[in-house]
């Protein structure tokens, strides 16, 4: 709108000011009894610098988080969640806005949780845990509706075939880009500080340098910011 | 010993100086794929309370935690392992000693892990995860063997029946006592600061109040010392 023209015109520095942006960060842990969960090795560390990142250059943020060790950052809305039914909820609440990061490793399958302890018992076989289809947080985000964010960005963590895996999710999930990553053990990438990337829009593929996650979140921004300023058939 | 019998004479403040002590504590987390895993809500707290416990009457500890978030505790090992594999492998190394506390919720059971990220595929089924036992720590530190600790301690988490299904998980584990609580999610005890337990011996079971962890951990500690100055059949 014509206010948040008039805000980035006189906050050079600030290129997001007027904007607003839904940032998911973390793991989802879907439970399997009161006590036991499967979970996954995000830290959080890159969804929480995009939200930091995204805040510093004047968006209005709300991060909506899986269980972290990580303190809510400073200048803006944290929105804590556990499963992946509970954060497609806390991102429909966080409609409309302009820019969403789907940063979060939500779990694709949640159990059917059990009422009580699942007890071990001598001579009986081990129970199997009979998964069931998460709700699609990312292509939920990314379906055409009044409502869709202008810029829809995923995140795709692969451990083989990186390129070819994300190009084909970006595809399927209906987004606009998707910053991709190997995140094989060998790696250090999962729970680590460093990230080294490919971004992933409809015109190809980039590859960053191996970068401290805080500047992979600077570097997006930088990119979010132009690709707002500049003319788009939908951008808003 | 003569060493030890000593020591505590010299030092009736330290009633288990010159005993050794094993401390299990924490979570274990199963792998499913290499970013996925099965995990379960323990803390660690009260199992490093009681580490902290042993230590401060004298005790040389062992601390063999799963994956926590709590740092490593002064003035004593601790050996950081992930699955109930590592974590049994870790006690072995630790033994002979005089008292194995075991508080860790080990995984009762693991998956065979994928070798590669398990990647959802559209129109097929969710997979199955087909769980295998994990080996039973406390029952194995409890069987009659040469090093067999002279005082074997069990944890029991329950969220139903939490007396009888302690009493019958000291007899088929082989251990002394059981530690029990009742972890439903009402009670605010799995992650929180406080816990309620009974302790339950050969001779029944002893309802303690609600009290901090750090209190369980030094009144079991003291009830530690109490067995270990009176005569056994078998005490060491």
């Amino acid at each position: 709108g014509i206010l948040s023209a008039i805000l980035r015109l006189l906050h050079p520095d600030r290129p997001l000011a007027g904007r607003s942006a839904l940032v998911t960060a973390g793991p989802t842990h879907e439970p399997i009894d009161p006590v036991r969960y499967i979970a996954n090795r995000s830290s959080g560390t890159q969804g929480y610098a995009i939200a930091a990142a995204l805040a510093a250059a004047g968006a209005d943020v709300t991060l909506v988080s899986g269980p972290t060790t990580l303190p809510d950052p400073a200048g803006m809305r944290t929105v804590r969640v556990e499963t992946a039914h509970d954060m497609l909820e806390a991102c429909r609440a966080a409609l409309p806005c302009d820019i969403a990061v789907c940063t979060a490793a939500v779990a694709d399958w949640h159990v059917a949780p059990a009422p009580q302890k699942i007890k071990k018992t001598a001579g009986a076989p081990p129970p199997v845990l009979q998964l069931a289809p998460n709700p699609d947080i990312l292509a939920t985000l990314s379906q055409p509706s009044p409502t869709r964010p202008g810029l829809v960005i995923g995140f795709a963590a692969e451990t083989e075939h990186v390129v070819p895996h994300a190009t084909a999710k970006r595809l399927r999930k209906g987004c606009d880009w998707i910053v991709a990553n190997d995140v094989s053990p060998g790696t250090g990438i999962m729970g680590g500080t460093e990230n080294e990337v490919c971004l992933i829009d409809a015109t190809g593929c980039e590859h960053w340098p191996r970068l401290d996650k805080t500047q992979v979140a600077r570097k997006l921004v930088a990119r979010i910011a132009t690709f707002l300023q500049t003319p788009h058939p939908n951008p808003e």
